[in-house]
């Protein structure tokens, strides 16, 4: 199978395996566990914020994220594309009586900045929650692995702030988007309160990410992780995994767009396939599939493409009503990206559309 | 002064008064206030459910409605101009755990059908809060005081009953609704599980609203609203009031309808003012101002304009980031609205936009 | 019927349905009902603090006081017999994520002191939520009436205090409190940092209650109120009533307490009864029946005892496993008493217990 | 140091580093991790229960079993000395709106039965949170590891069942139970709804615990562990070390026992101890020291007392105001006791109690 549903379905290379096995570990309930503290360490170093905290998922990252920024009742403003509005269940809603405020995502995974003004509510008004926080999210997962630049990332930073309200990026591709961008993810960060981002995607660790901030802001996410049940005893083993992960599996990420970018070009020659190469940026691309001219596949016959797809040997994902994400990864070389093209080449022949 | 700013100010009439005077009283905590008994009743009557629940908001009567319906973690699909989402203070989500999905409204008030389509999950992505309920709104605030018509309304609980998705109606005005579109309210309200209605906006009772749904619905909001502090003792002083409500004020409605056009109607021969006056069709209507084509008052200028209306004698508020909202009710009369077209014009002659 | 059931019962003077008749009143969410305001003035006056809110229930108003002191995941220190933590469906905890720590009560109404100063918890433990407020009850309902003197108060405020946690008092019958001690209410109030009182109880109001405090902290309590459906509309019709109630009825509540006495030592000469007529002090009073020695009646002998009472026409209610609970209000007179004993003695003669 | 602190510090095993080092592994998001699905149905066979899942910690597996037993505002029965009620930072009530309510534990961990009969309560009084759930700690860790029999279980089991409540044992500890009773895990888990087993402690895994309980309950106990951030990748590196410690280190807890119990006795002869040598089954113990009859150390002596025996190689946790509590485990063997017993003599020396 060529795997394309996801970068994270990536498997933990010999390196990480070795450093498990030789893993020092501790009760880092007790914060004695050394490799999450060199973990934490190194994570708060890259990013160029004061402390980290090791959390088991994405989603744990940016639930204490939102749950330590917005107290009960405070709000939470979110893009409508975003996963945290998405795909993390209701997180900050469900379990802390946080209301999200939904406001339009660009194309390009950015807010849009009259909403987000407008957005923005103080406590002058019973009718309305106050905000305490804005989201944004880099590289964009739904808009197709999109990245915010520095300026754009500044353009919300400076007016969250002017008004007193906190900004966390979910970035758990966010080492994709410095990729991208060739900046240091630190300069990504530098204007944001906290960040969230993941080893166990494209970074190839098999779990965990960072919640990056403030020494003080972490210490009361350190309390949050322990309500959620994230606490973990020994997960040094998962650090020593995090470490080579920073270390040996970031610059590689490249190869990742690379074949990406690849394989949206030739998507974009295959006929019925919908797509703009030009705007595939990171490891993320989405395309659609049409009869003609403004005639798109059904939500069968999508459902068909992918299942004849899966038996050709190529593994898509759905995102949203009508497009097909792929995602490429380690383990993804410019081969499996020659056969996964020539596999949907097939299936489309195959399905003989009108 | 003449205030236009919400039917929310309406005072209680000579006969709610001695109403009050005269309520027999018990104690509802122990459901034994025949006042209220008698006001549940009669609205469960009148808008053909089997049971009413007497709560001291329409507030509270969404958000124990909202709560009941859905679970923690269950999702409920707003509007993105719906009071529930946008005057509720985030409400069901802030004190129950139900997250928010929100969905666009169109300018009359109606959801995006395809929007809830789509946006209805059920319990198998586990990333995905499932459904529990749809929201509408009727008449519709936001929108200017539109209505939603029985096939409307039934196009969304046909849609979400097939899904095994609830619909709650927020029905503050919903008499108002009712009397523009000329059918009586159970006709509005038949094919929904639940709708709130207020007796203290356009029917001019001075406390209280009620719920409206299933006799096991009802019972199980009973204990919502003594969790949320809305069991009252001897609340059959406001319930008697509220039945003059209901006996003698619906009919009235239609002339703060009549009022309402008056008023568009003047004002759209104002220069500088923008409005739809064929789209007023409640007691509720919107309007902008602006220098010529294209060019709108500021948010600066727009606050000076109802700061000069209320030297003038008019109260106005505002809606939303551009719009002014004027609100027809009990105790404005045809002379009232030409006086406040008057007092506006002059105003905005005072203000010489260029 | 002698309904001994609860104060609760009482029903609005004369004085109070004439003030409700004329009350002038505006929209309350606009803080411009004048009656409103008024009472709001009284009730802070009365009680020595510097603002007030009126609620439409004593439950909301201690929910409202718990989740303006407490945020999410901050604990709350309840009394194992106190309303808040046993009769009020939740509260904090469900609607706010404020968990509560529960310490014994001790047979005057008393938290125990160790219990308090061992369950206060600062954040230095991250498996330890956090204690951000400790409630008192005076008197005390389920310990039968009981009062807390301003010594016994000061114990605990001042414990509270120098760790930095707030105090509130459900004070729903702070007024027998006073009356019993022979202190005015604002001595009994001086120390905490906020107060629920009812207006609906001994002090016979249709509905409401007010929470009192600092400036700042009901500026906040008003927006919880929001949140929750408190914010009402015309409710001055009900706050009229409720200033009748201070002016007026506070005086007459010894006499409640006497006839209270009165039926304690009453029932203390009928055979079968136990009680300690010598520590009933307000206008409650437990007693619990018994065949002979240690021999209490049956769950179901107690149901029979008090449907017979009711066949005999008198009202009383059960508190808890074992005890009857019985409260003299405005209405119950001498004469109702002396009834109401002849009846139960009736009763118990009926019964032939063993 | 000789860590006494808790079994939490055991360190994993050669034999667990291998497993990391060559587990299979898959994306658990898509239940495609082999190794978690192995060790769930080992965990399932083991306990004799449908279904497991596999948890970051025990905090988060307790706290999904009550979430998804009990909805918002439906209560929680917990003894008072429970680690679910002390040390999981609110839980529930934080994060769900699950009130607790709270009853007395014996000494030997179990419940008072009739507090639980009269705190169970239904839908009947909406005063009152309707009880989903009560829950049992077994081996209790606040008593000092004392274990709960089949019958004592079956007694809490049956008189929940029949009044339509489950159960949920917090079995952090349950195969130190289950050694110390010579009865299999699956014998105490028979009866109760739903269970949670550490493999981090005892077990001597590096992280994780296993819910079990029905089919249906796992998979809402799986959606409930993704709005969590429970949701892991590539997590069968930490299953392989969990099935290990399943088929590698139950037996061994015996030793643990054996060791505890030499402990105990060993204290039980040093002066100035105070602890019950023959309460001692499983392998945790509590003692406490005081100068003479009736004269315990003062908070600072404690605290004295520990840093000395830090300074002695002896690491000591503190349980409660006056308890100072030792825990054996893997690593530790009968040599550690002997040092520990002649380091803890010394400190006591050196302190010259009174
Ligand atoms: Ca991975
Ligand atoms: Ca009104
Ligand atoms: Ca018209
Ligand atoms: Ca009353
Ligand atoms: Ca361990
Ligand atoms: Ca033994």
């Amino acid at each position: 199978h060529i795997d394309l549903r996801s970068d994270t379905v990536t498997q933990p290379t010999e390196a990480m395996r070795e450093a498990m096995y030789r893993a020092e570990v501790g009760d880092d309930v007790y914060s004695e566990d050394p490799t999450i503290n060199r973990l934490q360490e190194l994570a708060a170093h890259i990013t160029g914020k004061e402390a980290a905290l090791f959390v088991p998922s994405g989603t744990m990252g940016n639930t204490i994220a939102l749950l330590t920024h917005a107290g009960r009742g405070q709000a939470v403003i979110v893009g409508d594309q975003s996963h945290i509005y998405r795909y993390e269940a209701g997180g900050a809603s469900t379990l802390g009586g946080s209301p999200m405020y939904v406001v339009p995502t660009h194309p390009d995974g950015m807010l849009d900045i009259d909403a987000v003004t407008h957005g923005i509510a103080d406590e002058s008004d019973e009718h309305i929650a106050a905000t305490a926080l804005v989201c944004i999210e880099n590289s964009h997962n739904r808009c197709g692995g999109t990245v915010l630049g520095v300026e754009q990332i500044e353009s919300i930073t400076t007016l969250a702030h002017d008004r007193g309200v906190a900004v966390h990026m979910d970035g758990a591709r966010v080492f994709n988007a410095a990729t991208a961008l060739k900046v240091p993810v630190s300069t990504l960060a530098s204007s944001v309160d906290s960040m969230m981002f993941c080893l166990s995607k494209g970074l190839s660790a098999p779990v965990g990410s960072l919640l990056v901030g403030e020494a003080a802001f972490i210490r009361r996410a350190r309390r949050m992780r322990k309500v959620l049940g994230g606490g973990m005893r020994q997960a040094g083993v998962l650090a020593a995994a995090g470490i080579v992960a920073l270390e040996q599996m970031v610059d590689r990420l490249a190869e990742d767009h690379e074949n990406c970018e690849r394989l949206a070009y030739g998507l974009a020659d295959i006929p019925h396939v919908q797509i703009q190469p030009d705007q595939v940026v990171t490891n993320i691309l989405l395309f659609s599939l049409e009869h003609g001219e403004q005639q798109p596949f059904s939500n069968s016959e999508i459902d068909l493409f992918l299942s004849k797809a899966r038996e050709h040997g190529v593994l898509l994902g759905r995102m949203g009503e009508k497009h097909i994400r792929a995602v490429t990864h380690a383990g993804i070389e410019a081969e499996h990206i020659e056969r996964a093209l020539t596999g949907i080449r097939k299936v489309l022949q195959e399905m003989r559309p009108a």
